[in-house]
């Protein structure tokens, strides 16, 4: 948990690095049980920069992922929006690149989450984080469906790669997937084209 | 962990008790990182009896709960429809009753969940559970807004009532909000009208 887990305001950021992205301050209410948030609310977040094309068309997926301290998974940059969270009392180290053509090809922002936040991921943004917590569960919507068979046209980049410039903590040790460790560079990443999004 | 929790088939069944209700399976994927599920997913999920209704108004909202061992919540008809499930390695006993006006008024329906279930309740029936793990992290889908002026309004059910049948553990010593203790008990409880959902 961050300094001030509870009852923060709900509000939005902009992202100056990476042009479309927003961070969300999302109120946690404990209590005698434990925790209640509204992770996500549309009619509080739309007013608050929640792009509407998020729901264009009507497309709805929500991924859950369970992983143990210091995996790392990423980075992705499947062709659809996340909104990504922490669901439970973990934290992560999100880390973002962004793969679209044009000035911004290759900016990074990095932040660690919890559950008091959540982030609004634009597609072409290639996405991924490291477990801070012993364990965490990370839960995220997307509006787009996966397909193995499409893996291959998806855009990733290098978690290694130091050009990127991300602070990962002790990422010779990090806990990866065969996949993960054989993305390519960014310098080898071919940048997104708005069509291609 | 159910006993069979990982790489289950995604399926649906009808719960005979409730009409509208639904359980699916949710097939969850592990490997060195943890486990990965998409928790729901609209083109999957519709073919097998999710119902396009839940989308008609198009509201979303994604509520997120942490709770500690033997906590009860419940039980809760506001009216909107949810999708429920467990976001992490924790599990609940979980129990529903029909509220709606009918011959299924007062029918119950319990079971327990773990991040291989997923629960669709119709508006009307009273939702809740109890925490059988260390912590649970327990995330639904809603299709309306909660707000806390329309409290008074929404439908409960006392949770103690022994005329449920419901088989909680140690249900004395459960930790519960003051409101849920107030509840009343179902021959108190207003059958709800179908134009009241
Ligand atoms: C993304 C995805 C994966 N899967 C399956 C395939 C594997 O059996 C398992 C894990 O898939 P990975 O591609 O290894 O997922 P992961 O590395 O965790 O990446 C996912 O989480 C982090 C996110 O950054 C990323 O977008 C997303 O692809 O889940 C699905 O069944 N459906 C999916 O939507
Ligand atoms: C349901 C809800 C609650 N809240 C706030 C009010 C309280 O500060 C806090 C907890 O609210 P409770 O009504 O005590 O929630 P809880 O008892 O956990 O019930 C919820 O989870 C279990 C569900 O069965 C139930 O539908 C839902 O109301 O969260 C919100 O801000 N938004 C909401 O949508």
């Amino acid at each position: 948990m961050t300094d001030n887990f509870f009852e923060k305001t709900l509000a939005a950021r902009e992202i100056s690095q990476i042009p479309g992205m927003l961070e969300f301050d999302i109120p946690v209410h404990g209590d005698n049980r434990g925790w209640f948030k509204e992770n996500f609310q549309k009619e509080k977040m739309m007013p608050l920069g929640f792009p509407e094309s998020f729901f264009a068309e009507e497309k709805l997926q929500n991924n859950v992922s369970f992983s143990r301290k210091n995996v790392l998974r990423g980075l992705h940059a499947e062709p659809w929006d996340k909104y990504i969270s922490v669901a439970d009392g973990g934290s992560v180290l999100g880390a973002w690149v962004d793969l679209r053509e044009g000035e911004n090809f290759g900016h990074v922002y990095q932040t660690v989450i919890d559950a008091s936040k959540g982030i609004f991921v634009p597609r072409g943004v290639a996405n991924g984080f490291q477990v801070l917590s012993d364990t965490v569960s990370y839960s995220y919507l997307v509006n787009d469906y996966w397909a193995l068979e499409l893996k291959p046209k998806y855009a990733f980049v290098n978690y290694a790669d130091p050009t990127l410039g991300i602070k990962w903590e002790d990422v010779e040790n990090a806990e990866v997937s065969e996949a993960d460790k054989n993305h390519p560079l960014l310098k080898d990443v071919k940048a997104l084209k708005a069509d291609e999004l």
